[in-house]
């Protein structure tokens, strides 16, 4: 089969690989319909994290097409998507809603999903399939869920975004449009998107948003300010990473409100007397996607929410590279990579 | 009247000062019945905080004397206790239990109620009269309600302290001691407290601990891992400000889990990515002790706890040099000032 393969920062290559075979009786091997780069992708691809001849990719859509001798939730046929963690989803952290710490977890990237076919471990616990075989059109709303929209949800839920509350959300990549969205499915009235492009502010209007702000840092702090009676927003969702946005995102949130974070954090420090005196509650990391996605699969199997839009190019697999650089040159927000 | 004052780190003196009057319509004036030293002055006491002739103290209990034209809601005679924090109790903020964070609140540090007497601003929305005059053995208690119990409580409400829930507590000064007694109180079953002083692990225990710990960093955390089946706890408190209190906190909760912090950061920073990796729900700073005094009040009322156990230490204000001394020292965990 072809795979994406990240030779090294700004080298991505497609290459001839071995198809994957059941190593385990908990296995499954999917045929990928879709897939896709992520903005994490970019940091490797940066020369931000080390990469070395790296199987890329962990976002993922498709047909099962074998199952391990243990499988019972899918079979061969069944259209699936799974998330960015493989979990058992019956351990105790499972069970708590956190399944991207399940005790057995196994990170997709590591088995690289920017290919024709993948392994996924735990079948079981990770893979949900949708009620039929989907229409095309609902096949990148479907991918979005697997990882984009199910973080982006997690967000806005660790943000306890909902009724009455005032949501911002810091960063219009990918993840920060589909917490908009997120947001008001969970039934936040006024969404503050920061965004600085005409594009992204369009779909995150779309989205929900009901405000933008294009200052950014202090300068953004203080217009979130200005528009919530000098309070700060009940709720803030950081999906960038930096220093800059999660400062931001606390400082934006006024005392006893709450920041949900899911941008890979990337050389951030938060000063501990700046987070004692800002009050706030702070949760996030990798998205527990699993919990989120039969909801998920049903708003978009029900036509009810969009989130396929965030793809704005879609390319055969074997462009690969010039799709990681247009997420790099920032001329795609996201591409979907069809195998 | 007589009132401390810190003339430099380690200089602590009680001086003749002018007897407070009202200078607001929303002021009362409080005749303290006792006052204490908190686990917080000594950072100036130590150098780690400028300090230059500054009035000390922000804990207290008393009788009002007088009150302004516009104060309804305590009389004089009234035996009160309040926070730290001064604060209207209608803002917005303090509507959401906020109170530490009310927009017009008063810092009752910078009144300094190590003294006979203090102005307390704000008098409707920050002190809470008692059913009556209490009995003498109940003020130690009403007076940890103050601050030491209030912040306690809200770093074990902030730990998700609760039925079902492991709780550890990071810290075994007044504030650590008596969020192992909120935990309790909360419904938690298991507490397991660090501590290394033979004193404390007995306070601990009376007050409802479970387990002891003497290891520390990370060999504290696999202490709870060890004993949570691998996991770590559920909620973990974090009463000391440092470094170390804070990464080990954060370590020892699994993920999901909630971490309540209430000890005065100093020179701390959150490594972004081990947050991110952690997964855990981080709440606290200065706690909204005002929210949660009528109940800790009438908890004392009926003796149902006993808080006032932390005070083993009790010396007249004059002799406030020796308090410090002997806190500093830790040959006391915390003294209580007759004034």
């Amino acid at each position: 089969m072809r795979q994406v393969v990240m030779y090294g920062p700004g080298d991505v290559r497609v290459e001839e690989r071995a198809d994957p075979t059941i190593l385990e009786p908990t296995d499954a091997i999917v045929r990928l319909s879709a897939t896709c780069v992520c903005g994490s992708d970019l940091w490797p691809y940066r020369g931000a994290e080390p990469v070395d001849h790296q199987v890329m990719g962990h976002e993922y859509v498709g047909v099962v097409e074998e199952v391990g001798a243990d499988v019972r939730t899918v079979a061969p046929g069944d259209f699936v998507v799974g998330s960015f963690w493989a979990s058992d989803n019956t351990c105790e952290i499972c069970r708590a809603g956190y399944q991207a710490y399940c005790v057995h977890r196994v990170l997709m990237g590591t088995i690289g999903t920017q290919a024709e076919l993948a392994r996924v471990p735990l079948a079981d616990g990770t893979l949900v399939a949708t009620p039929g075989r989907p229409d095309p059109d609902l096949v990148p709303s479907l991918l979005a869920a697997s990882d984009v929209l199910g973080t982006g949800w997690f967000a806005a839920v660790a943000a306890q975004a909902g009724p009455g509350r005032t949501v911002a959300v810091v960063g219009d990549g990918a993840v920060g449009l589909l917490a908009v969205l997120a947001a008001r499915q969970l039934g936040a009235e006024r969404v503050i998107a920061f965004s600085r492009h005409a594009d992204r502010q369009a779909l995150a209007r779309e989205f929900g948003a009901t405000d933008i702000v294009e200052e950014r840092g202090d300068a953004g702090v203080a217009e979130v300010k200005a528009r919530t009676g000098g309070l700060g927003a009940h709720s803030v969702i950081e999906a960038v990473g930096t220093q800059e946005a999660m400062m931001q995102a606390i400082h934006a949130t006024r005392p006893g409100g709450h920041v949900g974070f899911v941008g890979v954090s990337h050389d951030v420090a938060i000063p501990g007397d700046d987070l004692f005196m800002a009050g706030v509650h702070l949760h996030g990391g990798p998205a527990p996607v699993r919990q989120y996605l039969p909801h998920l699969i049903q708003l978009i199997w029900d036509r009810e929410i969009d989130p396929g839009k965030v793809f704005d190019l879609t390319l055969p697999l074997d462009r690969a590279a010039e799709a990681y650089r247009a997420m790099d040159q920032r001329t795609a927000t996201k591409v979907l990579l069809t195998p």
